[in-house]
Order: structure tokens, then sequence, then C-alpha cells
């Protein structure tokens, strides 16, 4: 049975892991707490990046000889195979942990079974504790196994009455300058910023992570169907990250000669968007920050395809301009995609409203 | 100088007004605690109805004989007239109080000299203890006073995109029946409802208050510039609560025969928003709750006549259908109407977000 002392342990590795947000791709944030045989934490380590050594590893290495006899708390079930790391599960038992709790089970078919190699070795084992925290910690990872596709956040950014800009186009600023930090730190715990063409053309977007010391910057990609939005020169094109520009199979391309190009099949309007959520899974893809514009959202919506939605509501009223967003395919109240408010925090002067879809 | 249970006493004063919203108008709301010579809390009262004795006399009732020589707490200035009771700040001396102690001062010319007569008359006067709590109690009345119009607050339900219906115009529901409840609360405390000619025409809506005990029915007012939109039979037109319709000096008015019309002059679309009001004003009304729909909330909007903003958003997303304000005359983004967030609240699955216009 857990302990009030079990739960604190597992939120602290819960908080562990979160350190790991947007550099351990393609692996999964994983914390891990280890406490020697009185209950004293002994180690603390987190899964620092894709390569590097896991939680597990981390913990008993800080806890060196202290950790026989104790317990280990993981966020993730210990892995039970031999990647570019050993198995957790071994390393484990060898440093004479009697007893591991971890929150949720490992759905990835490759690294799944360290919890019976465990009991096997003799090691009690217990699963569930705080596993809602820690699935909410590692959604994006979770869903990318569980769906085989990137895990999608749409963010926008509005006016109180929706409004993306005013009549005449202008934009600068409707949110705060503390919103636009905060986009940036959702920009570094994605594996790619994905916009649109209209935006493309209109912003001249830059789309990498500034003002976060050591952010692993993410993939740009510009959904830029008829390869005619991204021109040379486009600040997106830098070389500050990496940048893929999708286009249809058939577009011109002859104006994007040195840039890595998806070609990807037409859609009613735009491109595929499984086809395109497929190519980034290829290129190990497991979250995606979609900023938009308002016609790219919708498809994604359209598509099924929007796992969270993040909006900064900035408390301003325009009564003309555009939406955050059209084309979503949604004609009668019966089809509304409806959400479930997950969080409200007051960024400076706005609001920032977190929302995941009812059911998938 | 103000003690801890002097903000106390002022605090509970403050809770007590508010218990008079929606029932006090022409009136302010008004809450008075009163404390003997020892400083025990030996009676409570607040402004219940026009006509009614005022809160200083409901407390100093409750106290009888242990007022002597105590302090009264009063949220707004004692007044020092006799209308259709005596003055106040008579009968706080009369009761043989030592100290008043008042949140905000009566800006009301006719009521206003209370603190100076109770000053000759030899009690201790102080004034400004939570006066901003106390402000915001009465800040509809305060404002009404203070410009000559009615308080207007302006409600709308939306998506989290900003949509008050679906592309197909249906909207039931986009709120949760908890934020349905919660406009009834508004409707309460207003003096007045206000919705346009589109909405009347597509909704027919009822306006009336339900499921409040005891709730004094606002006045509904539709504002009909062609006398087109309120059909003889409308919901709005039945005995549930008193109805205005605003109407075009030229309209023609032959299907309102029965029914209390007022005519105004016209503005370049619908009726001129400040005759609108001082039309209202006229007829004793103090507050308004604006329901829309967008193209009235923006002339509203844009006469600067907006005091506060509540929006139950819901999250729910469409890609499709009206704005929630339109036409309201900002076309860049230097004119946006910007406001300050006061409150963020869950009603049920949706958030309330109540907002003031940053400057006037």
């Amino acid at each position: 049975m857990a302990t009030a002392a079990d739960a604190d342990a597992m939120r602290r590795a819960v908080e562990l892991a979160a350190r790991g947000l947007g550099s351990t791709s393609p692996n999964p944030v994983v914390g891990c707490v280890i406490t020697d045989a009185s209950g004293a934490v002994v180690g603390e380590g987190f899964h620092q990046k894709a390569g590097g050594p896991h939680a597990e590893v981390h913990a008993l290495s800080a806890a060196g000889g202290k950790a026989r006899g104790g317990t280990a708390y993981v966020t993730l079930e210990p892995c039970n195979h031999t990647g570019r790391t050993g198995p957790c599960a071994q390393a484990l038992t060898e440093a004479g942990i009697a007893r591991v709790v971890y929150a949720v089970g490992d759905p990835n078919p490759q690294a799944t079974g360290g919890a019976d190699t465990l009991r096997t070795a003799g090691v009690a084992v217990e699963q569930g504790l705080l596993a809602k925290e820690a699935e909410a910690g590692n959604a994006a990872w979770l869903t990318s196994v569980r769906l085989g596709r990137p895990y999608v956040l749409w963010k926008y950014a509005a006016t109180l009455d929706g409004r993306t800009a005013a009549e005449d186009g202008s934009s600068r600023w409707i949110t705060s300058a503390e919103s636009r930090a905060d986009v940036h730190r959702l920009r570094a715990e994605a594996d790619a910023v994905v916009v649109g063409s209209g935006t493309a053309r209109t912003d001249d977007p830059h789309l990498a992570v500034r003002g976060i010391e050591g952010a692993v910057q993410p993939l740009r990609v510009v959904v830029d169907t008829e390869a005619t939005a991204v021109r040379p020169g486009a600040r997106v094109l830098d070389d500050a990250a990496p940048t893929l520009i999708a286009v249809a199979e058939d577009a011109d391309t002859a104006q994007l000669a040195d840039t890595d190009v998806v070609r990807l099949p037409r859609a009613a309007t735009g491109l595929d968007i499984p086809a395109l959520l497929a190519a980034l899974d290829a290129r190990g893809v497991r979250s995606v920050l979609l900023e938009g514009g308002p016609a790219l959202a919708g498809a994604f919506v359209a598509a099924g395809a929007v796992d969270k939605v993040v909006g900064y509501l900035a408390p301003v009223l325009l009564g003309a301009g555009p939406a955050a967003l059209t084309g979503a395919g949604i004609s009668t109240i019966a089809d509304a995609l409806r959400l479930e408010l997950t969080e409200t925090v007051r960024i400076g002067p706005d609001l920032r409203i977190s929302a995941t879809p009812k059911e998938r």
C-alpha cells in the first residue's frame, strides 16, 4: 500500500521528470527518486536527453551503496531493453533495490516488460501511484506512442471576442510580452513548430526558441502547399534551427532548392494532415506545437488531430478582424468540438486557457 | 486610525450591502455594522429596497441602546437629506454613536453632507476604509450618478474561438446550464436587460429572471429600430416583467399598439446609444445588462458606453459562425478597446471572465 511518504517521493519524481521536457525526444520524460531502507531520500535523477542515462541510472548513481534495500520511485515503468543504454530493470536489481513503485506502464512494445523482470528477480513492484499526474507530464510521448503520430498542441492568441488581428491586419501586439515569452517555452518543449502558408506569407515568422537557456531548437515546419509562401531569405530558413517545408506532390519547388522539403498528398484544401503527421513521425517528431493560422488549425481540428488547446486571451475587444479558427468542418452545434478546461492562468495581463478534447 | 477590527467590521458591511443588489434601485446598496463602546458587534443592517429604511436605521434598530458610545461602519457616507426616510446622520447622532467610519463619499448632491452634519454634532468621522471594495460593490450606482447615465454591463457567451452560434445558426447550447443560471443572477441585479432586434427576431427571448427567489424583475428593453422585430405574441411582451421597445422616431409602430414604446433619434446604424441611455436614465434605470447581439454590443462599444464585460466562455470550438462582437468602429490595433481582467471563475464546465475598460 502506498503511504503519504510514497506519494511525496513520487510527486518529487514527477517534478524531476518535467525538467526533461523538450530535450528527451524521441524518449519520454522520466523522473526517479530513491530512498534507503529507512525511507530517507538518497538519490534523485531524471532523463535529460536521448542517448544519455535514464532517470533510474542517474538516481542510482547518486544513491550509491545506500540504495541497497531501498525503494525506487519512477514515473514510468523501468525499461527492459538494451538500447543506447542498458536496461534499467537490471540496474535496479543489481543495486539491491527491494521495491519499485512506478506510476505509468510503458506502452512501448520495445521497452515494456520491466516490471515482470523486476518481479522475477524478487523485487516488490507496485504500479499506479500518481498515475494521472505522471500521465499528464508525459502526455506528448504517451499520445505519440499510443496513436502512432505526434502529439499536437494547438496554440492561439486572440482577443476576448476571438480576433487574431484587427480589420486592417495589424496585430502587434494583441497579447502581452509575458504571453509571447510563454510561447517560447511551449516551443522549447515541442519537437516541431508548425505554421501554414498564410502565416509564413503575412508574418515571415522565425519560429525558433528565444530567451530560454539550453533549449533544444524544434524543427520548424511550414505547410506551404503550393511552395510559394516561403521565399529565399525568409527568416524561417536561417540556421537558428532545422527547417522543413511541406508541399504538395505536384508543387514547383524551384525557389526552395537548398531547403529540406517533404512532398505530401493534397486534401480538399491544403495538404493531407494525417500524411503530414506521418511524415513528421518518420522524422522522430513526437510532439508538435501548431501555431496557426486559422485555416491550418481548422484542418487539424477537422482531422481529429488536436490533442490539446492552449489559448492566450488578451483582455481586448476589436469587433472586426480574422478569427482564430476557420474551416474546421463543423456546421452545426451538435458537431462542435467539445473540450474540458484543464487550466486557466494569468500571464501578465492576459489569460492562458488550456483544454483537451473530451473524446478522441 | 483604522484597526484590524475596523477593517473586519467594514468588510462585513460590504458583504451586507451586496445582499441588496438588484432591489435598491434607484438607490445605492449600503451595508452597516454597529459596534458598542467595547468594540463588540451589536447591530447589522443593509438597505433592502428603495423606500424602505436605510442600512443605518436597520442596524441601529438591531443595536438598540447598545449603540450609545459605539461606532457605526457604513459602506457609503450617511445621508443628510429627508427623502422617503429621515436623514441617517441625524439618526446616528440621536442614537449616541460616538464614531462613524464610512468607505465611500456620497457623490449624490441631494444626499451628500452627512459627514459634515455628524462632525458638527460632535461625532468622530473617518472616510476611506475599504473604499475600493465598497466602490466595487456599488459600481453600478456610483457610475450612474457620476456619468449621468446607466451603468452598462455587456454580457456575452461564446466558444473559445469567439463564436456565439454555429454556421447554421444553432446555438443551443454552447454554454452550460450553470452559466445560463448565472446569467439570471446578472439579470436580477440589473434594472434593465437590453437586446437588439436581431436577437429578438432569432431567439424570441423572454429576458425575465427565472429561478431566483424574491428577484425584482428588470425592465426588458428591445432596441427595435424599425419596429419590425417584436411582433404581437412575442415572449418579451408577456406580463412577467415590464417591457419597453425602443424604436426610431419615424418607425411605424402599428404592431406595438399596446406596448410601452420610446422613440429615439437614429444613428448611422440603429439608434443613438446616448439617447437610449438617457431615455432609460429618465425612467430610473441605474444599471443595464446588455445581452446582445453583436451589432448592438458593437454600437455600445463604439459609443464608449460599456462599463464592464462579462464573458461566458465555453470550452468548445466551432471554426465558423457569428462573432460575439461586430461593428465596434475599431479598424486597427492601436484603437482596440483594452480592458483589465478583474475576475476569472469556473462556472460548471465554462469559464466566466470579467473585465473593465482601462480608460473611459
